[in-house]
């Protein structure tokens, strides 16, 4: 029912529409199979610095679990964290903000909700396993014991936020709704016996009983808009699953569950006066969480923005353009800085104060002009497009002589002359432009 | 040598003047001990919602580790953040922001340089304790190596910077000096048994041998100047500390250390080509670390913001005034819109209009128009100065006829009249003026 719901009642909103056409203008037209596809996409990702090389790094990042990412990775990832703020607190005075510790070392807390995984001293085991007078049963319970008083890790950030429940709700003057908002890391078991990191999104929504169904239909319309997709899959009965199709099968990114009251009352011993509402029928809130997988996330806006272009030169030798087509509020560098020909020195010169202005305006900009080998123009463009690279600009002696400058689009390649005092200017409006989409 | 060098050439810059008269000008003149500072101080942290209620999470606070933070405490926790990056990599090409996981699962890693906390599923470990056919002698050494190959927790971020130096290294083509920054979560064993997380700020910063000890003078100043004091203590011959005195004593907030190149000459294995700079010297990179607590930042930026005033009332009791005077770009509410005579419900609507162009103009403003019972302005007022707010605007009835509205400074007191229409601009400038400072 629910999902019938959002796939008949959802506007086709003027963001979708935009993500469709940002999709299928210009789709993968030179791989030939997924394969190909995901090969050249991680190959590009390492390449361009989003993350490190290696074979354990990548897998970790194609898995969907937190790895060292590099310059550009972590750009872009603190943007889609940013995006990810911005959604969820923009327009409401009700969301909280909270941040909270990854493991808990208080003994009362019951590891189910917590996890599994704990924090082991290892000088503490061995002093257990030192312990010669101990029979081999008595050793083996006291290494059972000691695990069990050791720090729990939290696998979700839900925990947190029924923590802070009590305080946040007197604040609010007990009237709901209201959320409770977190971003940061959580460690689940992997399959190979290591502990994956991911970092989640989550927000933990109290509401009264009868709005929950409600509220989680809002929530699910207001999360699909903001991933761009339009279908989401219906988790048994009280929850929806939003999915992206990567080249190597089809992953969740981000999982909203309506929990009811029992993880209130459990955690609070049923003490119902602490948690009851304001309003007539003095109610108990219901939750409704919403957990994305920013990591997961970060991956799937890489996949979705790679295309590939196939075009033969003169020769009849076949090429192939790579560009990641990163939403310009993303995309990790907005303009590459790079000099033509002409005085190296003073068109340095000229950049380096470019980009501190820049940098003021914080449109992030790429010190191209530190390049000391040179390199052909087309090439670097090349490299620019790989990285996602909005706009470049390129300032030689005719800009020393007359401030003007050529800034290449990323997604027309069409060069545009315009005078240095603007480029400033001509980007914030871009990426507002691109903001109010 | 170094602390004389510092203590005598810093020149008395704006940003330390500004910051002793901030300090100096309205004293600690109401707790007589220091014990009743630390208690007045922890009490209004809890109290306004820095972080949560309950002993624990304040000894966690106290300490500099990583606590479980409310709404006002996340927002500054946020607020220092950004001031640290802004500060490392303000006005610098070279730096580069990496991101990387807290743990390493790697089997070829040294547990020495990650610290010693590791990572344990209990499900792997009761299934090696359940394996009855081993000895008492098995089992010891069983536990042993399956502790071994657990995953290490990272104790600081030197590590990660380590393994992204060869690829940036090639980025910057092999030109020294560069650096690489990144802030996140660090675990440490703590006395009671438990780990403790830790929030770093971290600038790995890689410069040729004959440069380093200028280098390290010059990040000891730019630290000092941004922590805004003057004093700073030698650490050996290789390294300084930059300590606050807490009402319960003194404590590092940040440790800078001149290296070496050993960690990166066995980390590389020797193999000195991998990172030999371009210049004539071919020399191999030695490190100057920073590693900041921003837990404990926090936690000083808070202790030495806070101002308590004693004064009589007309019926000579006494009254303590106090406020959190923290600095206009860290403070977690830069206004507090509120409700005066009038009716509510349209008074609450043009405050919500006010709330999202302020959001808009990311001025965070605190609705205090939501609140349901009439609370004494003079009540809301103290509220707000131990907040930390450094604005109240009231809205009311006047307000609908002529435009206007009252604003009061949390640090003058003094009541203004403005138009509405003003309340952005004026705030924006505000904040401006005292980024300038």
């Amino acid at each position: 029912m629910f999902s019938h719901f959002v796939k008949s009642a959802l506007p086709r909103c003027e963001f979708t529409f935009t993500y469709t056409a940002w999709q299928h203008t210009r789709g993968w037209c030179g791989a030939s199979t997924n394969l190909d596809q995901a090969r050249t996409l991680l190959q590009l990702i390492v390449d361009r610095g989003f993350i490190s090389p290696g074979h354990a790094n990548v897998e970790l990042f194609k898995r969907g679990t937190t790895c060292s990412y590099g310059p550009l990775g972590s750009e872009l990832r603190e943007n889609v964290l940013h995006q990810w703020w911005r959604s969820m607190t923009g327009s409401r005075q009700q969301v909280f903000e909270i941040n909270t510790p990854s493991s808990s070392g208080s003994p009362d807390i019951v590891a189910g909700r917590w996890g599994h995984l704990r924090i082991v001293e290892p000088d503490d085991v061995r002093n257990v396993l030192n312990e010669t007078e101990l029979s081999r049963e008595q050793l083996v319970h006291s290494v059972r014991m000691f695990l069990q008083r050791s720090p729990l890790l939290r696998t979700n950030l839900i925990q947190g936020a029924l923590e802070q429940f009590v305080p946040l709700f007197e604040l609010v003057n007990r009237k709901l709704p209201f959320g409770i908002a977190e971003t940061g890391r959580c460690f689940q078991p992997s399959q190979d016996g290591s502990a994956a990191e991911v970092t989640h999104g989550s927000l933990v929504w109290f509401c009264s009983p009868r709005t929950s169904s409600q509220w989680l239909d809002h929530w699910a319309r207001q999360r699909l808009k903001w991933w761009r997709k339009d279908e989401l899959e219906e988790v048994a009965s009280r929850g929806v699953k939003i999915y992206y199709k990567f080249p190597w099968g089809q992953e969740a990114l981000e999982v909203l569950s309506s929990r009811g009251d029992c993880e209130l009352l459990q955690m609070h011993k049923g003490v119902r006066s602490k948690f009851q509402s304001r309003d007539g029928q003095k109610s108990v809130a219901h939750i409704v969480s919403i957990t994305g997988n920013i990591d997961r996330g970060l991956l799937a806006f890489l996949s979705n923005s790679l295309q590939l272009h196939n075009r033969e030169d003169i020769k009849q030798k076949l090429h192939q353009r790579k560009v990641l087509k990163l939403h310009p509020l993303l995309a990790p560098v907005k303009v590459a800085l790079g000099i033509g020909r002409g005085a190296t020195m003073e068109l340095r010169q000229v950049c380096e104060g470019l980009w501190q202005e820049l940098k003021e305006a914080k449109i992030s900009a790429w010190p191209g002009y530190l390049e000391t080998s040179p390199v052909p123009m087309e090439q670097l463009n090349s490299k620019y497009d790989e990285m996602g690279v909005l706009f470049t600009a390129v300032i030689s002696e005719n800009t020393l002589e007359s401030g003007l400058l050529q800034v290449r689009s990323r997604d027309t390649t069409i060069k545009e002359t315009m005078h240095i005092s603007e480029l400033n200017n001509f980007l914030s409006r871009y990426i507002s432009a691109a903001d109010n989409m």
